[in-house]
């Protein structure tokens, strides 16, 4: 590979001393190293750590002056950190998605790009708090700036714990050990690298919501306790405020946002909805609390994108049939993101939720099939109306799988606001949504939602089908990028820099917008010339 | 100061955070200083240590986003490794002359070059072994790369003990503490190095003689256990071979003979007498065993130039009376170094020792006064023949001050030796001594030897007094250059490139020189004809 991963293995033959060239073992060592290096890094200052030193040393030695010298490459520096007599059969290094509630994880040798192991792991934090926000406050009891730092600790443990364990799953993948890994690099929300590293989120959530960090200098895993080489390098990607963190710059950077010639939007919702719009000259972003009835975290029947859960719904009109797909084809037990847009969107198109997004039993003009479907299936149970998607017997637990207004309104609000962020968002550069050559939907929402149910409910623009992309775990496959290219990493810290960042919390504009949006598929249908409108 | 020490700290004032001004607080740190750096530093990258984070943002917070930035400066990067609120009264720095027997340290002020404290010590290590090689052996107790590193982490932690209590000592008269000294700068010999960086010596003394490293990279005083501010930089002065270490490099760059226009010499006697020849151009260097005698190591009376030690002695040879200087002027005890050379000297030209070193008790044409002298002065005690110096009633202890046969040989193998030794080194480039614009001469020996006398011996070569010039611990002093001086440290890396070190021990021509120069003055006297010679 000429990308130059973060970690990489160069021959070294030296020759061996003598009287007549009695240079010390390790200035031997940077001397051969220096003649060897390849051109993208020859300039670079050459250091060994004082912790390397004897190890280093020993294994020169001991190869007769001749191996391979493992090296860091830091942007300005490379340090040599180990010595192999042997070509290494494969050098390990990790991509993590850090995420609030679950981890996902490459491995792949940094030698070759090729991909090793894959897995994924539940934060360990959860067991103290399931969102961000309880995790600032577990983290920081007591208020104030000489806060107790115990659960800080704790918090930085838990997740220590999970990456370690997830790690040792992938070696075992791998047949390969966790000190043979040599470096790590990691894409998460701005909480969650200050959790792992240890450090105080405490101004994270507080106007005016200040990290403590965005663009950490990398360091060696020994500093915080990672199980991996003492001297695997930790690269944590730049994170650019409190509420738009490393995650989604690794994700612009995997769909290549920052490089695009035509403007384009990344839409990424995780309990945050966190969308970037631009192009290789101009990026600008912002994030705001769209998802939580997308990711499951509101609906009481709503879950993740897991198996048992309803991902797709479609109401045959004609029949007035309801077909559900659920995933890995198990008996249902609740509704994931796309589902719910699919099930909302249908019933709108049913008729069975009107504009203002409320169950409505009746209408004029309802057919006679209609009202048999309505009558079997919008039912009052433990006194508030649901709609049963799946009745007990069909569920996979000992209940049915139902929508309840308030899982209904919690929806339309998620759905105003995914919208309200849109336009706030291209308003801000007076962009039309009808310029936009490509929206890159991350995720499991991306993978699972269909673009033409979330335009229904006025949710995503109503643009062609094929503007929308799903791009899977991207800021996974960023953080990839990262352990294997160095144009990447040099990438990933120019979209810190250059990403303008609007602050959601404080725009009125936003505010009209979301009120706007809060009608199906918005209060001005013009703009969703392709969504049905009843009155 | 614009020299850029080691440890500077620098004004920083940053706007305060603000929804329009989000920048995370790590990064406002670093982008406030950016602005304020010294032209000097100004294109070097700016870090900060992954174990100072929590610290530096808590101070800067605290602070309200003013104050000083105390910043490691190194080679092509800067650290920033603390944050003040207010400017700091002292940022103490140490430099230290770590020697075989004795250490010597100055602590400065690293913001104005102020000397704040001065002190030595007595190396602990020699519990454990007087010389270089018996504390390389107790090092490496088993033979072979797999040797037990017991030894190795007794004699590390001897020093370290050394070092910390002479820190206390320093900071002591200083009125400072030990964790506000922020850097140490140390010249000593490799295998003293190694021994403080508890690295293995067990090549340093066997052929090809090498070291395991010659120029380390700074680290932090945390990493080899220091008691100094955890992240004062240790800058070890980079060394040339096994027998030629940094405290050579301190004393070349404190005379600055890497600057000279005129070629000149530097001679700096300790267990090994090291020779610099050399000027801003070019630098050749060798060492041998030349010093023993004249260190106080070999002759039974010998000391180092401690209170007792008779430094001084005439020979009247008109009155035939004895005259000694005794340092501190106190009843003498033994006799050190410039003492020997003096009275080998005197004996000389009294006669009582021949042009081969050995005693004579009588020769032609002497007086009854020389007679008389000899007799009571030469005589056997314990079997052997020695001269008295002092009588028992005229010595600081029970026993009289005397210069027995085995200790004049081996005073005549070290001035031959030293000889020798300049001679090789002259005539590998084609110098004669005549061109020499100045000899500088280190150390105790450079301090308390009269040239005239050493000139008479045979022992330095026959120049114009006003060529030679003690230098003092050029060592220390080269340290101190170091902690205040960026283009010292700059130097001291070039002179380790840029030295052609020639090895003694495989040198046949020094065995030649060697041999022709174990006669007073020499074999071939045209050569000293300031010397009177007695045939």
């Amino acid at each position: 590979m000429d990308t130059l991963a973060l970690v990489t293995a160069i021959r070294v033959e030296a020759a061996e001393p003598s009287l007549q060239d009695n240079t010390a073992d390790l200035d031997r060592l940077k001397a051969a190293l220096s003649q060897t290096l390849p051109a993208s890094i020859a300039g670079r200052s050459l250091s060994i750590p004082f912790s390397c030193m004897a190890t280093i040393a020993a294994a020169f030695r001991n190869a007769r002056f001749k191996g391979y010298a493992v090296l860091n490459v830091l942007p300005r520096q490379v340090d040599i950190i180990d010595f192999l007599s042997q070509k290494p059969e494969i050098l390990p290094g990790v991509a993590l998605d850090l995420g609030t509630t679950h981890l996902e994880a490459t491995m792949v040798d940094l030698l070759t790009g090729t991909t090793l192991a894959h897995g994924h792991a539940v934060n360990r934090q959860i067991e103290y708090g399931a969102d961000i926000l309880s995790r600032i406050h577990f983290a920081v009891k007591k208020k104030g700036e000489d806060q107790d730092r115990k659960g800080l600790q704790i918090l930085q443990q838990a997740i220590l714990t999970t990456i370690n364990d997830l790690v040792e799953e992938l070696t075992g993948q791998a047949e390969t050990t966790a000190d043979s890994v040599r470096a790590i690099s990691i894409s998460g929300n701005t909480t969650m690298v200050h959790l792992l590293l240890g450090l105080s989120p405490y101004h994270i959530c507080r106007e005016p919501y200040i990290p403590l960090f965005n663009d950490p200098d990398p360091f060696s895993s020994r500093e915080i306790g990672l199980s991996l080489h003492p001297q695997a390098m930790v690269w944590v990607l730049p994170s650019i405020g409190s509420y738009f963190g490393g995650d989604l710059i690794s994700g612009i950077l995997s769909v290549g946002l920052d490089r695009a010639e035509q403007i384009s939007m990344f839409i990424d919702v995780g309990t945050n909805a966190e969308v970037v719009l631009g192009n290789q000259e101009w990026l600008i972003a912002c994030a705001g609390a769209a998802g939580p009835a997308l990711e499951g975290g509101v609906a009481r029947m709503g879950m993740r994108a897991d198996a048992g859960a309803v991902e797709h719904v479609t109401i045959d009109r004609a029949s007035w049939q309801l077909n559900r797909q659920t995933i890995d084809d198990v008996p249902p037990v609740g509704i994931c993101g796309s589902g719910l847009i699919d099930l909302v969107a249908e019933l709108y198109l049913a008729r069975i939720v009107d504009l203002r997004g409320k169950f409505q039993a009746e209408f004029t003009g309802q057919t006679e099939e209609q009202k048999a479907f309505v009558r079997k299936r919008l039912v009052t149970r433990d006194g508030e109306t649901v709609f049963i998607v799946a009745f007990v017997e069909e569920s996979g637990s000992n209940e049915p799988v139902v929508l309840s207004q308030i899982d209904l309104d919690a929806m339309m609000r998620s759905k105003a606001a995914m919208y309200a962020i849109l336009t706030t968002l291209t308003a801000q550069v007076g962009v039309e949504f009808a310029e936009l050559e490509r929206i890159y939907v991350a995720g499991a929402f991306g993978e699972h939602i269909d673009p033409g149910q979330a335009i229904t409910l006025g949710m995503l623009p109503d643009l062609p089908l094929s503007t929308y992309e799903p791009v899977g775990n991207s800021s996974l496959h960023g953080a990839e990028r990262i352990l294997l290219d160095e144009a990447a990493r040099q990438r990933a810290r120019e979209i810190g820099r250059k990403i303008t960042y609007i602050e959601l919390n404080v725009n009125q504009e936003f505010m009209i917008r979301f009120s706007g949006s809060r009608f199906i598929p918005h209060t001005d249908p013009k703009i969703f010339p392709s969504v049905p409108v009843f009155s």
